[in-house]
């Protein structure tokens, strides 16, 4: 009889920490790398945990091994590898076995695998992990999308080692096809721009308050037992107080300032924009981190355009706070607009995703873990239907508690120079959406006037004209 | 000897236009529609041009017509269409004959099927027209792409038909393949980012200000007669003036506050994000318009959240000279946006795009035509390497000279609750742009904490990681 419950293929550092993650709680796990010298040296740093690990040389091997229906996990590199591993595979398995792609694919490769191999078996999974290497190794949030009776055969070993929040696994099956690297592109979008309003932030209290590290660490820490308290807040207040043992200096002061990007940001906006469900702090942060890149433009810009003058954002006394609630008013913003692209994919897709579930996932072990999750989470279930998370009363509130705060933040920032591309996206979203009457009606003037488009009058049914170049 | 010096297929208004255009201008043109009754229809009413004017009831009537090598222009509906017309029509073709599509096809589909035919023929172009139907009777802006040497076979008929500022016809090539269409694609997006400016400009004045309609068209057309003069300034005085028969009322008030799209706009928003070059002021606009068309979410949210008080936008008696700075400002980055994601296509795709070029061929017969344009056009032409239109000396004035004003509209706007997402997005690519030290080092240290994605560090070359988790 196979003795494993399940299998993994890429022992990467991911692929590797998922194993151990595995056979730690307890399940048999067969493991197999195209290169054999890493699964030695895997197996060699596994110590006691080698003994539920099941090093395998062959992909036969492997198959051999598990029980069926067989789970196997591809943890390797997103895109041409999965399809050259899932081909290699087929011919070793049966109908009902499952490939799991835990890798950082792109949905629409996902759905287009799912169906690939719908018929011929077999079944194939796409799944979002989060957590980084860490989460791997000691509980990820894990994004399961498929076949929902798929879900049955792996939810025991998936819900064990995944994430737990005051006890709760942080796993879960959340649509068919692509649904689970979907929720994942968002997480990451979402990330995305809690990170940029947090960099924005940094950015006020360095140049606009000419504060020190050391001093920045203090207040997110000190944030971190308020609303804000999240993973990114804590890391952040870390990072701050880090000193660099080469030059004695913070270490954020030695860091290039051009961030890297590996596209689910910018998948996330990409599909914003497809499915007319704006999200414009993700937008914002995906912008930020392009810009951040063109250092050279920036130094000539800066040479041209000048820069504005250091140390000059003041509110007075209640400054800090009042950057502590404009980052919370922010956040709202992202998260409400991450979950409302969501929502419209899901309906998009046929996908009917579990907004209160994915919450409760994303409460644990992924990037953007937090309380607000569980807020999220609790809102969400409390009111199913909403429209926007904006609309529940317990952001209603938030948003109404944090309003004139993020405007003073915003208005103060804007005179006097300092960038806030997300957390100005954050205020025209809450002010375009607070409007019944909007400012479209010009712009439906402007279109039937050039272009003949029409419009709807505001007191009939159908296509009007209006009556322009009268003088023609 | 065929007499026609070029066909058009398909007589919906713009084609038809076009056919009339190229007829008053003496030149022969052989048209065909699908439906006949139809083309019988033009012709009877195309009047003393029908002279000039060969109407062919078949394809093969329509190629017999036409003096080789054969240019036919298709003006039907994108998509699908074009494919079939395309397929129906090859049999006819010679292999120098030229296919050009004047639709609003997407250039990557232009692509496409030019190399579909670049082996076999006939050669294909593709066509961006802009000018609305307006312009294609009287004088469009026509963006040429496609191989070189097939517009000296079209370049006379086209020059002639096209717009004229100052005289210089506004019709160019521009580029291989897509390079037509991918322009014509920034344009529109350039043109929603302008619009939507207008528009907030137009919500201060009407719900910040409690202006009449009549009261700013009056705004409107003093600011044609200065640094904003532009067919998009003109028309909104016109708009705003009109009253609407029916009601009695002005007409911009009888229209529903819901904007249409059709596809460009998004198209250039999300070929930005592909190539990484922000162009946040279409972003803004694209979103504005899909949240406009959330009426019963808007309606909602109202209720819940509250609308900001009326009439309390207020910067004093210079305030309408700061409105007229701050939408010259934010339409200066609406444009340098748009020409950076030229720019930066221009280089994915090997086109060589001739900016000075673009900008002159747009300052007349299309949506965005302008003075402005003319002034983009100088500036290009005496700094034809320069990275950003925001680093010529001509536009960095502008900027110094408006920056105050559009900084002072904004804090006033954020604080009053009047939605300026466009405008914001204009300041913070500004303040991204001219500070050569930003804030992504805090993210690089971020990414590098919860993923190991590594960093480069300010004193050294490569690839560097941070001392975190040290207790771990």
């Amino acid at each position: 009889m196979p003795a494993a419950e399940i299998g993994v293929i890429g022992l990467g550092v991911m692929g590797a920490n998922l194993a151990l993650n595995i056979s730690d709680h307890g399940y048999e796990v067969a493991v197999y790398n195209r290169t054999v010298a890493k699964t030695r040296a895997f197996m060699a740093e596994a110590g006691a945990l080698s003994e539920k690990i099941i090093a395998c040389d062959t992909l036969e091997a492997l198959v051999d091994a598990i029980r069926p229906p067989r789970p196997i996990i591809l943890m390797i590199k997103a895109g041409d590898p999965v399809d050259q591993q899932i081909a290699a595979l087929q011919p070793l398995l049966d109908r009902d076995d499952l490939l799991i792609d835990a890798g950082n694919a792109n949905f629409r490769d996902t759905i287009r695998r799912f169906k690939a191999l719908e018929d011929s078996g077999p079944t194939f999974l796409g799944m979002g992990v989060s957590g980084g290497e860490e989460g791997a190794r000691h509980g990820p949030s894990i994004m399961v999308g498929g076949k929902r009776d798929s879900w049955q055969r792996i939810e025991d070993v998936l819900t064990a080692i995944s994430a737990k929040y005051e006890g709760e696994p942080c796993a879960a099956w959340v649509g068919e096809d692509g649904a689970g690297h979907f929720v994942k592109t968002i997480h990451n979008g979402i990330e995305y721009a809690d990170m940029q309003m947090i960099a924005e932030i940094y950015g006020i209290m360095r140049d606009g308050m000419q504060m020190e590290p050391a001093a920045m660490a203090g207040v997110f820490a000190a944030w971190n037992d308020g609303p804000l308290d999240s993973y990114l807040i804590e890391i952040t207040a870390d990072i701050l107080q880090t000193q660099d043992d080469e030059s004695g200096k913070p270490m954020v002061d030695m860091i290039v300032d051009a961030a890297g990007q590996k596209g689910t940001g910018r998948w996330s906006a990409i599909e914003s924009l497809r499915i007319a469900a704006p999200a414009p702090a993700i937008e914002a942060a995906v912008g930020a981190r392009s810009l951040s890149a063109m250092i050279d433009l920036r130094t000539k810009a800066e040479a041209v355009l000048g820069v504005p003058g250091q140390g000059e954002f003041d509110l007075g006394a209640t400054t800090l706070d009042l950057l502590e609630k404009a980052l919370l008013a922010g956040k709202v913003a992202a998260y409400a607009q991450g979950f409302s692209v969501m929502a419209a994919a899901s309906k998009e897709y046929g996908w009917h995703l579990p907004l209160p579930v994915i919450a409760r996932i994303w409460r644990a072990g992924c990037i953007i873990r937090s309380r607000f999750l569980d807020d999220i989470a609790s809102a969400f279930t409390a009111t199913p239907d909403v429209d926007n998370l904006l609309l529940t009363p317990e952001f209603a509130q938030i948003v109404t508690d944090t309003d004139r705060a993020l405007r003073a933040v915003l208005a103060e920032a804007i005179r006097k120079g300092q960038p806030v591309p997300a957390l100005a996206s954050a205020v025209a979203y809450f002010d375009q959406l607070r409007r019944s009457r909007g400012t479209a009606n010009l712009i439906q003037a402007q279109r039937d006037y050039f272009g003949a488009h029409g419009f709807v009058r505001t007191d009939a049914e159908g296509e009007a004209h209006g009556p322009w170049h009268s003088e023609e």
